[in-house]
């Protein structure tokens, strides 16, 4: 742990060369810290804001460790850099968030044992190791209902919908034993949702931890497509909703931001938060933070890693988040004569390859 | 003139290495345009962000012209570039605001030429060629009212107080004769202003023009320490002002942000303004856009360069911008953890020389 808070001068590495990366960098010199990115890709949208550059590749040792010793904190963009990346790291600098976080997010199944064993509501759920394993665990979720909808998904590598496989009665069994292979998963009861939001969080080296107003989001084939805020939660389930947040964030010892993508299911009438899953990291969903707020998700994230004062999570303004996708970030001159009002960010990425995230733009309203 | 804007991925140039430089580059990269940076010092502000960095003196001819062929459009970040640099860097690229606005405000005999031909508003002067023309011209100016205050305005360089005398009465003369040498300066009238403010505008390729919120700027010992928007104007001085900004940016064809400092004069009972200064680019006095508006005033100046459609000029906040010079900069933690909301922006500069512009705070408050 950095006991003083890293004076300005001083360099915060990044792993991982993505947009959050980039936004992340961004961030970072808005307070006057410099940058290193560390990813293998020569491309990589966040090479072109940083301040210094280390192109290689995840189990390049050398390169992590020059990386590592040049930087005074080091923080990463993504679950899934392998932990034995952030082990080398951390003999050389500090890590924020720590590598306990990554490996319980990076593995559905490690992240489901740290939640039940918080005694957190997740959906109801089976692990699954190979094919043969999933008959017995669909019978048993479906309890007699054939036709109660399930999601496979993945141990590992998923995100935006990748690494995931609807069953939505035995007739889809075949395929997904075929799919699943000998691979580790998650077979889990689908959640009657009203809606998702995600818990954009916070915590700094002293345990402090504060949340921004979660934002409500709407998926399209498993991709963030909007998010908007006030979610309009109703008081109770933002309360519950906030202390699981709390939990999480104390039990992994958690220093930077977490995402916690949560499902609003219908209970009894009511409403009450479900947990989906955790990013140990920035979130997409938080991405209109840099609009609505005095300090976005990306400052308060590396605030964190550098051992600085937290800013606030409040925000001046509603806001509407809207993510764009392959081609569609090629309508950017449109979108901005539609409404001159729009803040848009692109991510520098050079194909607009169809689901790609290219961008995004959000629109303010004043608070009511 | 770029006929189409420039697409996501080009690369915008500019000629200045400062912290003004520093927040254009940040600009261009959050809409996906590359930044190249031409500076001489290795340890400027910008290099940290930019994506390619091109360090050589003003008047290398060689390397003016290699950062002109690689950018697809130049601007620059202040007006003591050298007009001979713009005149190698326009044959080789697209540049706004153009070098007519760059020589006019870099010299003030040049920028006073112009404003009267366009019949604006500035106060009583005279142009000075060396010491021998001080006096008749201090005589003109003070009608025999000995104790009139005037300023003696080096015409080159003059910026942040930098290159000015006052003259308060006959015993001022002669240190003022010495002062002056043979340069060329501006002998000015000193002002009964109210308060000073600036008109912060941006033009694009057709000529469409948008004004900023203006501020009301405080100045110590010739140094900008606050804006405030609004600036609570009356709302004829306003119209004024806005015509005033117009006809300026017209006359000189202008691309890009041009600010134009004012001074609210009490005349006859009320206020008008009087034209200070105008400054071709992006403006001290505009930083609080950065956090009070969906468009900054730097990502709108990246854009008329770029061809891009402007974006808005509102605001959604009020907003108060604090200048932290030299040391006062050190006081970055308390300075955050008096006040969470408060949004810092640092430039990275290396040595907290006094009176240096290290960085500045922006408090936000709710319109009414």
């Amino acid at each position: 742990m950095t006991a003083e808070p890293l004076p300005p001068g001083a360099t915060v590495g990044i792993v991982g060369g993505g947009q959050l990366g980039r936004m992340m960098a961004l961030a970072a010199s808005k307070i006057g810290l410099k940058s290193s990115i560390f990813a293998p890709d020569e491309d990589c949208p966040a090479f072109e804001v940083a301040t210094f550059r280390h192109c290689a590749a995840y189990d390049d040792r050398a390169a992590l460790e020059r990386f590592a010793r040049e930087a005074d904190a080091v923080t990463y963009e993504f679950e899934n850099v392998p932990a034995e990346a952030l082990a080398i790291i951390e003999q050389h600098s500090h890590l924020a968030p720590n590598r306990r976080a990554l490996e319980v997010s990076q593995n559905r199944l490690e992240e489901r044992r740290f939640l039940a064993g918080l005694g957190l509501p997740c959906a109801p759920h089976a692990e699954i190791r190979g094919r043969n394993e999933l008959e017995p665990a669909w019978s048993n979720l479906t309890a007699g209902q054939s036709d109660t909808l399930l999601f496979l998904k993945l141990a590992r590598y998923g995100y935006d919908g990748k690494g995931q496989m609807r069953i939505g009665g035995a007739g889809d069994l075949a395929p997904a034993r075929q799919w699943l292979g000998n691979e580790e998963a998650l077979l889990e009861r689908g959640v009657d949702f009203a809606y998702e939001f995600s818990m954009l969080c916070v915590r700094d080296q002293g345990g402090r931890m504060s949340c921004y107003d979660p934002p409500r989001n709407v998926h399209k084939g498993g991709i963030l497509r909007e998010s908007i805020v006030p979610a309009a939660l109703p008081d109770d389930v933002l309360a519950t909703a906030k202390d699981i947040a709390g939990e999480i964030l104390a039990a992994l010892d958690y220093v930077g931001v977490l995402a916690v993508e949560m499902f609003a299911e219908r209970h009894n009438g009511g409403i009450r938060p479900i947990i989906n899953e955790i990013a140990p990291r920035v979130h997409n969903s938080g991405h209109w933070t840099l609009d609505a707020c005095p300090v976005s998700q990306f400052e308060n994230h590396i605030r964190a890693v550098a051992g600085w004062p937290l800013g606030t999570t409040e925000r001046h303004s509603d806001a509407r988040m809207v993510n764009l996708l392959g081609e569609e970030a090629l309508r950017w001159p449109s979108l901005l004569e539609e409404n001159p009002s729009r803040s848009l960010t692109l991510y520098g990425k050079k194909d607009a390859v169809s689901g790609r995230k290219m961008g995004h733009f959000v629109e303010l309203k004043p608070k009511p």
